[in-house]
């Protein structure tokens, strides 16, 4: 492995998919074809994942019992490891991702309550172990993101969108204790500045990522 | 629990789907509403687990992942335990399962090469330690049922159809495993007589675990 796994991560309506188009702006001339964006659930140009993501964010499953949904999730990182995350980093490329496993142990894990050490442990099968080399975190008060995303976007509301502000809070609790046993992995952002202002020191981070020495 | 849980295993084209078929036109005056008919992958009337079926089954995915495909089977059945099999059993309900767990650790456990105890590890998540009471094993060599289904069904060639000989031979073999394993849970029928000895077979062996006592 020579190239480079960055994630993004952070609480719904964070500005992770914003902040990430608008940093991909900075880095396409940068870096070009080196470049590869990709997103969980799902995965660029990856049928089977995104076939994966369709299924579990449908709203026409209400019934999805937790653990299935824990499952489909790890079922779609797996492929995405494969033929997606894997490959790329091989090729020497710069892959950043919209959300990856520490999304599962948050959401999962705490979010539906399934514990974060049992929501690891069934993506052992989906990742074997691997991680990104940093993650950046966007870090905002749950009810914040939310009413972000109301004011936005009701007519994109998902299945996860409706859960209650306690799922969220739970969310964010787990994130912060990801963060909390492996501060070195994460680059924590305060998302509640003007969306601007959150680029530009996504920005700064990135560029201190980027210089990092790759791993073997 | 006060119903009872049974399934029907074997290699393709042993004649499960077929036994099963024969079998409730006697058991259905029997039993009238306690009985409850399901199969793996999906379940009946089980719309999330249908929905996983349809995608793990699809031709459209070639390039699936062998994990991918046993951490879609078990989100399957985990929602097929919940939804569907333990809702009955609470009910009082005999319910039988044309294909459950036994089908994952040979198929993706022994066909795959993933290894039966990590495929029997991972669906942890997905029964909680849930197996049936009984397990009826139409016992065929593989070549013969592939021969039956080439002959049949050409039509209807699924993906695991298609693939070689000796993936059906290491299926067969980890289902001889687990029969070694638990010999008291399998009641093995020669799937190799014709249709009609193989229907009266499993036919007798429905009514000795009929009268089983039930598990509390
Ligand atoms: N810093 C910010 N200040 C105010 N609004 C913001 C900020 N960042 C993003 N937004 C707005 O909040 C909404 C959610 O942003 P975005 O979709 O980027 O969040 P996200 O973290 O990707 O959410 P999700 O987890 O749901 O995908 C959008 O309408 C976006 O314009
Ligand atoms: N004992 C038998 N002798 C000859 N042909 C049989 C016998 N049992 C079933 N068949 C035929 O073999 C074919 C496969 O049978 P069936 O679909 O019931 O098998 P199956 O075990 O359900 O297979 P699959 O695992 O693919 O669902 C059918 O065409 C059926 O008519
Ligand atoms: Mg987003
Ligand atoms: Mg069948």
């Amino acid at each position: 492995m020579t190239g480079k796994f960055i994630s993004f991560e952070g609480p719904d309506g964070a500005g992770k998919t914003s902040v990430l188009h608008a940093i991909l702006d900075r880095l396409t001339p940068m870096l070009g074809e080196q470049l590869v964006i990709t997103r969980e659930p799902g995965g660029r140009d990856n049928q089977v994942a995104e076939a994966i993501r369709d299924l579990v964010l449908s709203p026409a499953y209400p019934a999805m019992d937790p653990w299935t949904e824990a499952m489909l999730y790890a079922a779609a990182r797996r492929q995405h490891v494969v033929e997606t995350i894997r490959p790329a980093l091989a090729d020497d490329k710069v892959i950043i991702s919209d959300r990856y496993l520490d999304s599962s142990i948050a959401y999962q894990g705490g979010g539906r309550e399934l514990g974060a050490e049992r929501v690891a442990d069934l993506n052992q099968y989906a990742t074997n172990g691997l991680q990104p080399q940093a993650t950046i975190y966007l870090d905002l008060a749950p009810e914040v993101g939310l009413a972000r995303i109301q004011a936005t976007r009701q007519d994109e509301i998902n299945r996860l969108d409706v859960e209650a502000l306690a799922f969220h809070q739970r969310v964010s609790a787990a994130y912060h204790d990801l963060i909390a046993a492996d501060p070195d992995r994460f680059w924590v952002i305060d998302a509640s500045q003007p969306l601007e202002q959150v680029v530009a020191d996504a920005w700064d981070a990135m560029q201190h990522i980027l210089t990092l020495p790759t791993e073997a």
